[in-house]
């Protein structure tokens, strides 16, 4: 098989969205952007041993690598509409890519977004894709709009992804059936693209938790001019975590990157409208901190205790260049 | 130095055009697309090893990993606008690292394209550009609209690259000024936008030379349903390769894939128009070869000699999963 019957034969399927003009075959796709709209844009590399093990299940990789880009897009609240995908593999397995472009396209008609270009060749398996998404001017999530005083809000629950990585490195037992549920989490995150989109108007800064809320926060106050404090002991851990000690659980919760949770700002008043909106997307929005005006010498995010007393934490963002 | 620290240091810098409306640092960029034109979008992948030597000077590195995506905007007829970076290194260094992002930015400079997103992480040196260019709606060239009785063209000089490909795998010797000229063609293309852009309304279709222009111009007779006849004698061989044989010089010019030239078609009504457009662009505009309604069991490209007899070849495009 060479190189262009491998992408006719796996990465141009019948069942795609017709989003583009002009799809996959030529120099560039070409595609109609809407009127009145921002494109949004983000990129994302995977590398084996690094971003996911290298025995992971290819159906399981494929549907990631779209996920992680498509959390980027929800995090700014647009509609993702097409992606393209590099990808280096070390030989060209048709089992492998079989399961792979399977889980890749099943999320990508989820959400009717089309793979509108790629490339492919051998090398160590790494995956980039790029995905361009479209919101009405104006109207973006980004991180820079924080206020002094809004709350800090998280979506879903946080710590299975962390739990199923530190399984994998030893640093934790779990029991067969807990482990098999943190590894759902951890290889099949949802994107919160829905979520976003409604909090458009009522969301005053967003980002997607990918480095771990402490770090991630930390981007938002870094943008927004501010520092947060945040609640620990109002962190949504997973309850598939229950079994563990309240301290673990507690880490998992506040080191946990890979989540693809949502972590958002908002002013006090909008409690209700946002509480009402978890009910309507049947996921739970948990208040877990607060901004405030910058403090010579204060951390940008510190974590406090039930009586706001301020508590040690030494897991900053997952940083891939680090010590 | 971690991650952020890196792309702060190297891949933002100040004189980045300023396209975006919102660029490098949130979830995603934001940019307002101009009205009136369809976007086109192109992705490359560049493994150490396979596409380039692991010892080429990294300035290099940086231009060619952009300009190999200008060239498929080239291709096009678009003007690009910004691209995206996703970037594997199996060390932060900073020697290279400068030196990668100094040409990179030189030839965005260059074209006033933006660097908008980015994804950088530690692993085999792998480097992924996606880049976005606007065409006026309905004009973009593609692949697929040449005819019956066609001239075909191509830009520039063959084989250079070619040739300094051939030196490193030992299987030509070359003088060494006369490697570094050769060096310089496949390290530093130049991709021809302005004649892209020059070229719509005139050409009937167009690709860029990445693959060796049997196989490319193989790729316009598929999409356009037709064959194509390539007049072996007509080719327009880098005048830097004239020391050696005339059958070695013909060899390199067809295989040479790493030339970035534009390869189109056009009525022969156009000649005249064709070749005033290469005196205004200071750049050879060659005539080589015809294309012609297909017939059963004849090759979709054929290589011909200056009194229309078949040639043979047995050089096809490169494939990075062939034997």
């Amino acid at each position: 098989m060479n190189e262009f019957d491998l992408i006719k034969r796996y990465f141009n399927p019948a069942t795609q969205p017709a989003v583009a003009d002009l799809g996959i075959g030529d120099d560039a796709a070409l595609l109609t952007p809407r009127a009145g709209c921002q494109q949004a844009i983000s990129v994302d590399m995977l590398v084996s041993g690094r971003h996911f093990f290298a025995d992971v299940d290819p159906w399981r990789l494929g549907y990631k690598s779209l996920a992680v880009n498509l959390s980027d897009l929800a995090a700014m609240g647009a509609v993702p509409r097409w992606f393209t995908l590099a990808l280096a593999l070390p030989a060209a397995d048709t089992a492998w890519l079989d399961a792979f472009s399977r889980g890749l396209f099943h999320l990508a008609q989820l959400h009717g977004v089309e793979l509108v270009g790629g490339d492919t060749t051998r090398g160590p398996l790494t995956i980039s894709i790029q995905i361009a998404g479209e919101v009405e001017t104006g109207t973006a999530l980004t991180r820079c709009g924080a206020s002094d005083g809004d709350d800090v809000w998280v979506s879903g629950v946080l710590g299975a992804a962390a739990a199923a990585v530190a399984q994998r490195t030893d640093a934790l037992q779990l029991a067969p059936e807990m482990l098999a549920r943190c590894l759902d989490r951890l290889e099949m995150p949802t994107p919160r693209v829905a979520l976003g989109r409604a909090l458009r108007g009522l969301a005053s800064a967003c980002l997607d938790v990918s480095d771990g809320i402490v770090g991630d926060l930390g981007h938002i106050c870094e943008r927004s001019g501010l520092r947060a404090e945040l609640f620990a002991e109002s962190l949504p851990v997973d309850p598939v975590l229950g079994a563990l000690p309240l301290a673990t659980q507690q880490k998992l919760a506040l080191a946990g990157g890979d989540e693809y949770e949502l972590c958002f700002c908002a002013p006090a008043t909008r409690r209700e409208q946002i509480l009402h909106l978890a009910l309507e997307h049947d996921l739970p929005l948990t208040r877990v901190g607060r901004m405030l005006a910058p403090l010579a010498g204060a951390q940008a995010v510190q974590l406090v205790d039930g009586q706001g007393a301020a508590l040690a934490f030494s897991h900053g963002a997952f940083d891939h260049f680090g010590a």
